[in-house]
């Protein structure tokens, strides 16, 4: 499986301030892209295994042949997800501040999509 | 005000299929990050400036001192938020895919939060 992972680190205005690190994530030729049930399942698992607290989740499923949008609201900001099942192409953001490492959601995710390639980015916000 | 845009386009595996545009935006310095009321508002207005449809907007009040964390789910993928009124710091995310440019969101933000600074970065789907 080919993995890009790079570190785009923002300008921060002041350095004692960092609320969180973002990461963007291409999942292509993946799985399970039109299972509302499973994809409401695998957010909240990422988001346990980061120790973050759940606030949320809302899906919104496009039916007969479409995909999946939504996102899971955390006290620690969101993991947020939209899949093209016809293209079997799924694009994710996960944002934690505070003491969750949003990193350890990629191995949950990863699992469930079964991606043939992937790419990361980070991105520190604040 | 100080601007900074850059674009740092992912790798896309088919050069064809680009679901779309994602803007990391952070705005420092600014107002309004606990009317909860007013953020939904500026969150449906940004939307329909892009002609965007909002599918629902789920937001999440700390409370007392606190701040907002949300997102407006769209129809084209979505905009999320998370203020932190202690510091002034505002962390947003705009993703559309489709015939929607989220930039053109940016000026019904900025005209809302009025940052003294803010950060934008473009990051291609797909």
């Amino acid at each position: 499986m080919d993995t890009r992972v790079t570190d785009q680190a923002q300008t921060v205005q002041d350095q004692s301030f960092a609320p969180g690190l973002h990461l963007l994530v291409d999942f292509w030729e993946c799985r399970g892209l039109r299972d509302a049930e499973g994809i409401e399942r695998v957010l909240r698992e990422a988001a346990a295994v980061c120790g973050a607290t759940v606030l949320s989740v809302m899906l919104h499923n496009f039916g007969e042949g479409g995909g999946i949008t939504g996102v899971a609201l955390l006290a620690e900001s969101h993991i947020s997800i939209h899949t093209w099942p016809e293209t079997g192409y799924a694009a994710l953001d996960i944002f934690m501040c505070g003491r969750c490492d949003p990193r350890a959601a990629l191995p949950v995710l990863e699992a469930w999509f079964s991606p043939d390639s992937m790419s990361v980015t980070e991105h520190q916000r604040g």
